[in-house]
């Protein structure tokens, strides 16, 4: 199996992928992060909170953000009853219970700043911890309103790729197709693609070798309909020749970056995915997509059939 | 009318539009938006929120706002009366109604964070409610006046469009001319125009061809008069030979963008628009829209002229 | 003074600035914004309020918030009034002054969520307007902090541009120069200048030539210290031939717009400005701004030296 | 040491950085900020308070806030107490200790809204004051919860350099090579590099050359893994002939500008830094500084690894 990059010696292997050709496993994860992970830092330093939170599934941001208000809530709750509860005024003493409940909702009413007055402090010690929680509160909720308010406005391409890339027949020959469209009411205009392939040998160990590859229209005015992405297999696409037997004796991934201008968001947003071997199908065809209403007046885009082919001969 | 589109066949037919050429009705609809319909989604993923909430209607965004900051604290109200009016002080409890009432001002009061304290929760379940209304509160209000300052301050292009193409005498020949012109106090600088054109046969279905035209001047560096957007026709232009016949013959779409930099947003804004054979004018000319101020110190730009033309005898 | 232009004849007169030939008075005012006035809307369509409110200078817009502050308050006092002031409890009714100050305080704690509960509201119709109050005054907080906030920290280029621009002596013969400095703690990168010149016959009425004219250097990477932007006279400029008779017989403007991008706001800003004939001066050189501190560890850049220059002879 | 330069005479100096050869000291400082002081300005006009706030140091903009905090109440207080405390309700009059911090805490319960009520003003004086404190307080939170989610939020590139830049063996030549790389959570693509550098004479003063320099490869698509930057030095090189000399003889300063795309901060990012003679490392090699996982499924990238190298004996 020496020699096995040979085939490919006559394209000039590109080095600004930004992958190394000496790293392990699959380059970009599914979710278009790549599958690379960070040491030498300090816990501290290893993190960009804002991103850890914008990326954080919506259910799990959330509940941080309850269990954090309860947490805070408990945690001044505790000091001023430390303070002690006769400097609150209006707190139901009938039991430690209640007691506690009342002081943390004190707590609750202050930190949100609703503050009914029912349950007041009084005195130095207890005014001045309501004091400082009020304003931490107004702090902690713009960054908690921020984000959940950030995360709903945030700029995203909102594009669905089809699960597989075919090869299919174009021309007078094959090329390597994928395709994508816009799933939801927004509207993305001057939209490019970006490809690029990572060829490794399955047997050898850490060999890599990466290539740009072109696509026929690498760039489009307005993203309305499905984009099918074609890149023509020729003498200048390392596909070239028994494609078949390439991606089978190979490990290939395929890197895909859209980046368009989305309007609503007066933005520009990125958009990126990943096709690997065991995700090319040989000699399919796309099935359409979209067709007329019923009555001719406007196009119905079915984004369920965005997979949908069909076997063809190739020859 | 077999080789309708043989007249075409010494220009390069278009791909990059994004629109297709199987696709039906008219491909931009007059808001700029396209005439696409989208299926096979479950209605959830359907939607982007936040472009839903930008680009609603003015009073229709207020009512929403108004129609679920009511039902919201209907909705609490019941949960307090559940809970049992006892456990909040301070209620009219003369008759049913003033009960209710009541609880569903102590429910605004609370999800403002108004929080007079005449009505304040006592015991455990009440306190817990309003806690969480509180803070339900400040996470909803934070979405609601996101939105409500993010239309306010929304990168717009804010330009007014004639409603109609001119066929015009140009130099030797014709042009295909429509103006625009900035309607309000912003600034916008660094303008650029792209045009494109669907033509299909009336007659015969499902058949359209794209094709990019030129702009004799396609970026202008301060957009401040009316822009007047002037494609030659010429032997490079799809609407050259029998420009008139074309038109009725063929159902023809111009698809205008202009993109440019607005400085008081520091955003990149855009605006588009589309002519339709109906909206073309033959043998007509666009008049001046600016004038000298009285003192000629300044120029005056009326916009209800942006569509005035005089009809002209071209050869 | 026919044939005023046949001087610039070899040079392509320019349509690509955005302006016009038959505009009348000074293209750009002082503050870089466009000498024209709207006309031909209705009030309401006339102005994009964000704009007004960014752009309005520090006290107005101050002193506008208060007022409007006021103004609600009064409007909502008078209502409540209206309502019937046994509606409110803890109102002080000694007298009608009295009686409505505290009217217009409770709807100031209403309309700011402070709502210390003093004065509260009792009974439907009351506690209903405070309902509202209290959401209006979220949302108008919403705009008012908004802007307040957006006018803080929206991306700005400040730049000072000196007064005058000079022709001075360069290389063998001569330029028009002119020069800025970053006057704040901000660094802009990747700065780059476009230069357009309007040339009208003084006496003649509404004929006016656009040129598009070249700086040596258009761009540089960190606009650090001032920088000198030179137009060199040569055969490709307008100004060639008797320099100083050009500005004279004629009306002169040349249009400056530096655009650069500024990693504090991680935002493109635009600054413009222009020189008409009256601010050009012949025969002069700039005096360097900028000098070793004493201990020649850092440069100090003299801002108030912006527009210093010394006569020089220029055959 | 006359004809220092000559051996530049082959290269174009550039004059696009926007530094000045006869500037004093370093360059940038190790911030990457310039190393100039702005003067001749009155100190109002000097600061941009945005990028002040932006910049400032974590610590510092949390003890700023809670200062500024405590400040206003007590100037507020002041007043309060000014216009006399029987215009408050329910103050603890004991002494006057007690007296004054129940004003304060009252000032600070209107300052955020809270609004307990248990203290609440009574009176015309009082009230207008607290009306007008609740109103600056939404206004000043909003500047420091802004300020407080801006600086959180605000779009970094979150790179780390290497600390040193070294000559290292590059084909049948040398390089200078200095790496880079991400070490947050977040994701750069279209990375690009400009290189410029500052050559000066030691001994002469006040005499310096830019040039640009040329990276091997100067964009790359995605910010995975380590990057590092070759600058082969041939011909073209100010550093070509005996590099260590010129290094040794002269004062020499590399700028280093990245700019990228961020996803997550839907945002261009820029970070910079300098490499002075001093931090040049002659015949040294950069070590790899990332491995495959234990499992060889993902790429483990050693932060505390970027400066690693070894030196390597180069004829």
């Amino acid at each position: 199996m020496a020699g096995f990059f040979d085939r490919f010696s006559r394209l000039k292997s590109e080095n600004d992928t930004g992958f190394s050709n000496t790293a392990s496993g699959r380059f970009l994860n599914s979710n278009g992060y790549p599958n690379v992970k960070m040491a030498g830092l300090n816990p501290l330093e290893k993190y960009s909170w804002y991103h850890v939170m914008i990326n954080l599934n919506s259910f799990l941001f959330i509940l941080l953000l309850i269990v954090s208000y309860i947490v805070i809530n408990i945690f001044f709750a505790f000091i001023y009853y430390l303070i002690g509860i006769d400097h609150l005024t209006g707190i139901d003493k009938s039991n430690v219970i209640n007691e506690f409940t009342d002081v943390f909702f004190f707590s609750s009413q202050t930190f949100t700043t609703v503050g009914y007055g029912r349950i007041a402090p009084v005195g130095f010690l207890a005014s001045l911890v309501a004091t400082f929680e009020a304003f931490l509160g107004l702090l902690s909720f713009a960054i908690a309103t921020g984000l959940f308010y950030g995360r709903f406005s945030r700029p995203r391409a909102f594009l669905k790729f089809s699960q597989n890339a075919l090869i299919s027949p174009y021309q007078d020959g094959k090329a390597l197709m994928f395709r994508l469209a816009p799933f939801k009411n927004n509207l993305l205009t001057d939209a490019v693609v970006i490809l690029n392939v990572a060829i490794s040998n399955k047997e050898a160990d850490s060999q890599t070798e990466f290539f740009t590859i072109e696509a026929e229209i690498n760039k489009i005015n307005s993203l309305v309909l499905n984009w099918t992405i074609v890149h023509k297999i020729d003498e200048n696409s390392p596909f070239f020749g028994n494609t078949q037997e390439i991606f089978q004796t190979a490990e290939v991934e395929i890197f895909v970056q859209i980046r368009a201008f989305d309007e609503g968001f007066a933005s520009t947003v990125v958009q990126r995915t990943s096709y690997t071997s065991e995700e090319i199908i040989f000699d399919a065809a796309f099935l359409p997509m979209f067709k007329p209403s019923y009555n001719h007046e406007t196009t119905i885009l079915n984004l369920d059939k965005i997979n949908d082919f069909k076997k063809v001969n190739l020859n």
